[in-house]
């Protein structure tokens, strides 16, 4: 009987940090000797960060990256790891070629082994790898004290043949993946079924570990786990943590023996928690420990101010309530309770006297008035953003953005966009969900979540309640003219946030929209909304693919289009 | 024997728009056809425009297409030219992947005839290909009227091996190309020397029809062309500008007749030409008839002025003044000669009483109050493109942006920056080019271009002067603080390109750069600078492939990337 015990190090990286990246690894290898492992996997490209993109293409940066691996194999046996097999992501050199590689290393021995390359390179969606990288060949089971591991980097289980239907001939004892699978909502299960479906084939049980954090735009979900041939989970880790699981496998066993099986959050606290993490994780990368954004009184930006307050603590983030002659009372105080609930510093800049100066030299009219409040605002969120240091979070959401309800340089000002994302209807869903949380005691900042790994209950909120009741409960308005309605533009959310998920994210065109079942009349509103929103974005890329960006990636389309259906 | 004469229809199309683009294969048809050809070609993805990017993906848009090109072959035998060989670009479907194809298809006889599809899809650079289409298999030999014609599609004989080698084994008398090659600078000889190999191979002459006109941040310049086996050039069409040209074939021939050469412009002329094209055809393509941009005085906003009234006309032009208490006299002054030069309309809106109304709110120092001037600038010219209906233009050149010489939302707000490719140094060479042909009679708008195939020679220059050569000449200053000037923080601008040229576009580092013989303290201070003005900018990305295009897309590096070579 052969026993083999696996650590999944499930890790937050951050690319191009070549220094701290080997350091949590030389850490986490440290644990998982302690642990009792003997071999020990982390996500793809560990030691670059993911996703690279072009950074790849650096000769500088791949030799950097491979001085980093040979240190770390050094370093770990100097510590009195060399027995430990460490699977590491890197860049690698396909020297005939001069293309960068996405490669597994496994260090051991105070050296660095010859590697795995990735067969199956995505290029579709969010991910570009075959533009950078050169696709491996070869398929790779390595022998750990007699036990047949068989490798694979992520998209190769997603695509049938190739390395995986390769190592179904090999009689391997166990798939070992390493992945960077940006999270997306629903996908838990999907990975299952998948890694369930690759277990059988190789006949072996496998084992995923996947990257966890915001990188950029991405936010990767952790989740790791291992099934079984018979689709029996042996261990799954937590959501959204960094997390050190271990698997024992048991080459005679038929079946093994199951460990630590995390529980699953509900489908709000889901998608809340990833959109807090990625904005967390992009100040941490980024360098900043505050924000500041405008507070409206209105949904979204009560949203996303209790998300920055849940991603930084409410004393790191600037509220800042800029009402015009337009706004209402009831908008200004429920401004000033959010910021009181989450503990934010606020302050009033009414833009009036601004807009006055403005129209003493310019006599704006209409909508061109309209964008006139809307970017003075921006200007006032980005002065604080330059004298205090602070990231400034854009408050759109994605119902509003694919309409065009929104003003570039204006309220679209800022960084990082929370929500930009989330349709209107969810974003409602998710203000209610983070009060039940808070009822139930998830205090400011007491989310499960990387940098929270013990479960901190965070600051307990006054009367249990974060998101003001009316920013949730009142008609929507931008308050730019005298009594504004969202729906006065637009069709009433319910009915819109679910044409534009057809429309925009499932590509129909207009007659699948009527096969729908929605009426034509909305249809042909929505379609005509968000050509002419596709239309205004573009007038002010100044490089075309800023236009697609800004609702989500769902499209990558031109600049110029005059395609219309 | 047996002869054959080919037309060369490089037009200018645009993306998305199929009925635009049909209307003028069928003029060209028609003007090739009268010309006496039995073939016409024309550029890479005639029918949808190029590059048409996701857009391909929808299911919807591939449809339309292929009716569009049914239509287009009816049409044509319609009006009597069933008889013509038509050969058209298009989006093609592979069904068993359910993926688009780069497809070239022959109209004749009132049909579609079965196409060729593009084997090798760019991906890299500005090309994105391999994740739209996919890949041909198949070489064709098209026979017209005896006559053996090899096709292949732009990428397609830029790489050794694939169709092109196959097609050296088929004895055809000609090779037939599509293309839709960017403009670089210096490109036009790599693609003669290509060519020349190709008609080697092949043993037969080779035509090469290009795309012409701007389409999105691209501008494709044209200049096609035919040589023969021994390396003669036959035919060449102008640059910048629609053309069709001519080429008779002779199976028989060992060399064939020469017919029409365009001469080249000049290096400069032909730089300022491609970026007027660009703007002009951003302009035409997003339905814009005017621009408006900060007018300083310096040579940056004059330089786009110039350009500006050379694509719409000065009295498409709105320039404004928006001086501040720390603006010259003569800067004032020198805007005003401009704008006077070209015939422009001409404000002034000071920003002094605007800075004093932000300032008793917000009390900025420093960087911060430098850039509330520059966003009061955005805001005023924002004003006007809304107000106006007017294409705001931003007038940052590639050593400043490249720098972080720039206030994002301020002077860098616009939805096409004309000279963001252009060195410093570059735009000083321009502005004296442009001067020079001013007095040498290119009026404004003078310029052969798109839309001047006749070469009027415009709108003749008071005194033979376009661009004050005080804004020329005078030391360089953003002035938003006293006295300041550019080379307080950067290196002169003579040096500071040659090493900007070295990090960026050739991807040196360090070590390479002080190999290249810079010392090390220009060195690392444009790498300090470079590497912070990447990070500023990731700070208000909205996602991170902003970053890179906002230079020009040498670099497609990650927001996050914490890696200092």
């Amino acid at each position: 009987m052969t026993q083999l015990r696996f650590a999944l190090a499930q890790i937050d990286t951050c690319v191009g940090d070549l220094d701290g990246n080997a350091d949590k690894i030389l850490q986490y290898a440290h644990r998982a000797a302690h642990g009792g492992a003997q071999v020990v996997v982390f996500p793809e490209m560990t030691l670059t960060g993911y996703p690279i993109e072009d950074l790849a293409l650096r000769r500088t940066f791949r030799q950097a990256a491979w001085d980093k691996a040979n240190w770390l194999a050094t370093e770990l046996e100097a510590d009195g790891l060399g027995d430990l097999y460490v699977a590491v992501g890197t860049v690698g050199t396909d020297h005939a070629l001069d293309k960068p590689r996405n490669r597994m290393v496994v260090l051991h021995d105070g050296t660095v082994w010859a590697g795995y390359d990735k067969h199956f390179l995505p290029n579709y969606g969010v991910f570009d790898e075959f533009r950078i990288f050169a696709a491996g060949e070869r398929t790779v089971v390595v022998d750990i004290d007699g036990v047949r591991v068989g490798v694979a980097i992520c998209e190769d289980i997603w695509q049938d043949g190739g390395p995986v239907a390769r190592l179904a001939e090999e009689h391997i004892d166990v798939l070992m993946t390493m992945n960077g699978s940006p999270y997306e909502e629903g996908k838990t299960h999907t990975r299952y079924d998948l890694a369930v479906k690759r277990a059988r084939e190789v006949d072996a049980p496998m084992i995923y570990v996947n990257q966890v954090g915001g990188q950029d735009d991405l936010v990767f979900d952790g989740g790791s786990f291992v099934v079984d041939r018979d689709g029996t989970l042996l261990e799954r880790s937590p959501m959204f943590m960094e997390h050190l699981g271990f698997f024992d496998l048991d080459t005679d066993a038929e079946k093994q023996t199951a460990g630590e099986i995390a529980p699953m959050p509900d489908p709000d606290e889901e998608v809340y928690t990833a959109c807090v993490l990625g904005l967390k994780d992009y100040m941490a990368k980024n360098r900043f420990t505050g924000v500041c954004l405008g507070l409206s009184g209105g949904i979204d930006s009560a949203l996303v101010a209790a998300m920055a307050a849940d991603a930084c603590g409410g004393h790191n983030v600037h509220g800042i309530s800029m009402p015009s002659m337009y706004s209402s009372l009831g908008s200004k105080d429920d401004a000033a309770d959010l910021a009181a609930n989450i503990g934010a510093h606020y302050d009033v800049q009414p833009i009036e006297p601004l807009f006055n100066a403005y129209q003493n030299q310019l006599q704006l009219e209409g909508v061109a008035a309209e964008n006139l409040q809307a970017r003075i605002r921006g200007v006032i969120v980005m002065a604080y953003s330059n004298s205090l240091g602070l990231l400034a979070v854009a408050t759109g959401n994605k119902s509003e953005l694919a309409c065009g309800y929104s003003t570039i340089y204006g309220d679209a000002v800022g960084g990082y966009a929370p929500i930009k994302d989330l349709l209107k209807t969810r974003v409602w869903e998710l203000a209610r969900w983070r009060n039940r949380a808070a009822a139930a005691g998830v205090g400011i900042g007491g989310l499960r979540i990387v940098g929270n790994e013990q479960g901190d209950p965070g600051v307990p909120l006054k009367d249990g309640v974060m998101i003001p009741v009316n920013s949730i409960v009142k008609a929507p308005s931008a308050e730019l003219r005298p009594g504004q309605k969202d729906s006065d533009s637009l069709p009433e959310y319910a009915l819109l946030d679910k044409v534009l998920a057809a429309y925009i994210e499932h590509a129909h065109g207009r007659a699948d929209l009527l096969a729908d079942g929605f009426d034509a009349k909305t249809v042909d509103t929505v379609m005509r909304l968000v050509d002419r929103a596709e239309w205004k974005r573009r007038q002010y890329p100044l490089g075309p693919k800023v236009t697609a960006l800004a609702f989500g990636r769902d499209r990558r389309l031109p600049v110029t289009n005059a395609f219309r259906e």
